[in-house]
């Protein structure tokens, strides 16, 4: 093999893989979307198809042999295509350590098991799922122990979703959060809450459509590589490469919050992707490096801008000429304040911006006991309702609105969790540093995304992956991640909206 | 090679290529429904290397021993197995038969005259187009004689579109027409016309879009496996296997026909590739056998039966309750005549039944004489309008609405207009074979066409491909074909509607 060649070969394997995950990413996609109902296991079908050569391609000798030879020259390499090669050697060299049986069972099991759940969650049976996921957790546990002997399993799964994270970094992170923000529930709850009616009322779908316009205007999504369509679950994915960029939302017609925070939150997941370099596209570099600083932009965008005055001030006439009835008689920061209420619910995606990491850290919790053997799968539904009471102070009525609310473990996802509260902890932090050179308040007053824009896209979105997650937020933040920052700066708000 | 396992390769390899041409044709779908704008060449960019893939498995040399080994024992297998194998093999076949840089150039080419030719269309420009059009005909001429060295280049195309056909068929079938439906059109254009306003109005798109659901739920299709979208051009397409199928229309506000026939039109190709035996799917015998045949469908639901009195009858009441302003004052029966107004125009895509297969002749007319070197690509135009002219007594204004208007010559299908007007033809013919058996009027009356629906997928559509089209159609008439029944049709049909 020679050099040049190989270099040429290297991208050619990138681009048809990038072709594979656009097909089967567009039939996710349309299976959500546009796909008539009945047509799942036709989809099934062409999927498995798909991803049986996906991974032929992916893991084939031929891949590993160019792989393993760009690895010996790795100092005549571009620092892109070093780490192209390391990323790609180390997810086959994971996967080559797994028995393949085990792997295809473990693939049959995880299809039984989220249809399972689905079960489970409608009927309130959590008998029904626990053997399943009792099979999941130990799966992961063996598979764990496969990859990486040497490590616990439950830090090698955290570090699949968050690459560098452990157990001690996120004990310390989620103690932080416990210390400060269980608290500061505490003494909301003692005061008289925020009116938030001016959300609720009739707001027509079609109405909060263009809403979703003017919000993604705002925001400064290029239409042209991104759309938005309606699912039952928001979400963003990228087709192909980042210059096909898709959200989703989901409209409730007497609510006009719920949409409202889905278009920004995937939209600032677009804005992320959409903003990897170009020179990027059709490489395993394009797109958002982790889950971690995937949600530390999607809340960015939804939280620290979306929740703050200035934003809303701005968005506010903008929604008055949309829903002039429905805004009659409210103000700026009757809206301002109205969605920023903080309410200890029973669930996760619903939750306030204070409560959302306590949900998440329960979650963190009790996956670390089950992971290390401290906890059965039995025992969760309690252990569950024990927490949720403790920090949130909510009773919680059924295991439906409890341990069965998530489709994650359904899914095999364990370790995913931290992410999302690392993600909005994260996106403090990064505001922090921009202030120091951008103006943001005022871009927002002004509706004028830009300069805000232009800094994550400098420091963040156009490098794709090509640092790993820890050492691109260093490099940003020019500092080590602090989980102080984050609960300073919810002490900070909320101690102003609730007069505490 | 052992015969039990290369049946199984046998299906393995076509659940393959059906996989693959899901993706691609999803990314089809995708492209005229639901991307952003700016996407078309990300989505090249996967096409490209999906259709490598695609032509890698279907022509590779595993594929081509696999499909000689089955053939040189195909008196071992089952009559699906042998025309399978017959299929692939002749397509390779005729595949090997062209120059590999000889088929690359030809696809470049397709690629920019698409283009050309739309700026051409919109800018009356066919000098522009002419150079490209020179080389398409040129191309398919010589790509016709590498692979029938012993046929006429055009009786090659024809029999591309639809197996079996010739020239001498053409010839004899539009004779018939031209000597029949000439005169009928100029009888028709001596009387008063028909009043068709009812049909032009204020018909929101919201409402329009009920009337679809109504439409699709009267033919009879399946919600769970056939969907509807928006689209500029209507269109219909099926995902993988004949259990995904997708129908696409285009709603003018101020114009309820144009939707309501689209709908049926493309309602009807969807029944047929529906209706394919369920064990066909991931085959290549799955979904329709010819363009002739899905017309023969498409325009029996659009024409025979839609534009049928019983038909109107029954669908009246719910376009009242769907469009009760607009209906006020107007009767069933003048819906009936205002769908059947024969009125000799300039667009084939906008055509009435009687002028329709016209347009259709003058086509393959002009394609017949190029091809044949008769006619050169620079005498096109005059050529048209002077046929538009002699047959339909228009005068064609600009090229953009002569010899520019439809997009099939720009995509290198030639040969394919005919099956159009043939597909017309054989509808009327199976029409009355069916009414030997089933009371197809009092069906329609009733909006119940289980009856209809069930004739057809015996005798046509849970076929799929296992038959070639002529032997499918003869076997369903217990007849030959016979193009005087669709003349006689429409002389009697549109005498007792003009009072002839």
């Amino acid at each position: 093999m020679d050099l040049l060649n190989a270099r040429e070969q290297l991208m050619k394997l990138q681009a048809k893989m990038s072709a594979y995950s656009h097909a089967m990413g567009l039939m996710y996609y349309d299976g959500s979307t546009a796909a008539p109902k009945g047509t799942a296991a036709n989809r099934g079908h062409s999927l498995s198809v798909l991803s049986e050569e996906m991974y032929k391609l992916s893991t084939g000798q031929e891949t590993v042999e160019l792989l393993e030879y760009l690895d010996s020259v790795k100092e005549e390499l571009t620092e892109k295509e070093q780490r192209m090669v390391f990323l790609m050697l180390r997810s086959i060299r994971q996967m080559q350590k797994i028995p393949m049986d085990e792997y295809v069972a473990y693939e049959e099991l995880l299809v039984q098991s989220d249809d399972v759940w689905h079960t489970a969650k409608e009927t309130n049976d959590f008998p029904l799922f626990e053997p399943y996921l009792e099979k999941i957790f130990e799966t992961n546990i063996r598979f764990a122990k496969y990859c990486a002997p040497d490590m616990e399993p439950y830090d090698y799964w955290l570090n699949e979703y968050e690459d560098g994270l452990t157990m001690s970094q996120c004990d310390v992170f989620f103690a932080t959060l416990r210390s400060r923000i269980v608290p500061l529930i505490q003494k909301i709850r003692q005061k008289q809450n925020i009116d938030d009616t001016c959300l609720f009322g009739n707001f027509p779908e079609s109405k909060q459509a263009q809403f979703s316009d003017r919000l993604m205007e705002v925001m400064g999504l290029d239409r042209n590589h991104v759309t938005i369509a309606t699912t039952e679950h928001p979400f963003t994915t990228s087709l192909g490469s980042h210059f096909d960029t898709r959200i989703t939302t989901h409209y409730i017609p007497n609510n006009v919050a719920s949409s409202m925070y889905s278009v920004i939150h995937e939209g600032g997941h677009a804005l992320y992707d959409t903003g990897s370099a170009d020179d990027l596209a059709y490489t395993v570099l394009d797109g958002g490096v982790s889950m971690g600083i995937h949600e530390s932009q999607s809340r960015f965008y939804e939280n620290l801008l979306g929740r703050s005055r200035p934003f809303i001030w701005h968005i506010f006439p903008i929604m008055q000429s949309i829903f002039p009835l429905q805004m009659q008689g409210v103000g700026a920061e009757d809206v301002y304040r109205a969605v920023n209420k903080v309410q200890p619910s029973l669930i996760r995606t619903e939750a306030d911006e204070v409560t959302y990491s306590l949900h998440v850290m329960i979650r963190y919790e009790l996956e670390k006991k089950v992971m290390c053997g401290k906890l059965s799968v039995h025992d969760l539904p309690r252990e569950w309702n024990r927490l949720y009471k403790e920090y949130l102070g909510v009773t919680v009525p059924d295991d439906t609105h409890g341990v069965l609310q998530d489709c994650h473990w359904s899914q095999g996802s364990i370790g995913y969790f931290p992410s999302y509260a690392l993600g909005s902890a994260y996106g403090v932090q990064l505001l922090n540093k921009m202030k120091e050179t951008v103006d943001v308040d005022t871009c927002l007053k002004e509706g004028k995304l830009d300069p805000i824009n232009r800094w994550n896209r400098e420091h963040i979105w156009q490098h794709g992956c090509l640092y790993p997650p820890k050492q691109l937020l260093e490099k940003a933040l020019d500092a080590s991640f602090d989980p102080q920052v984050y609960t300073d700066y919810l002490e900070k708000k909320y101690k102003d909206l609730y007069n505490l």
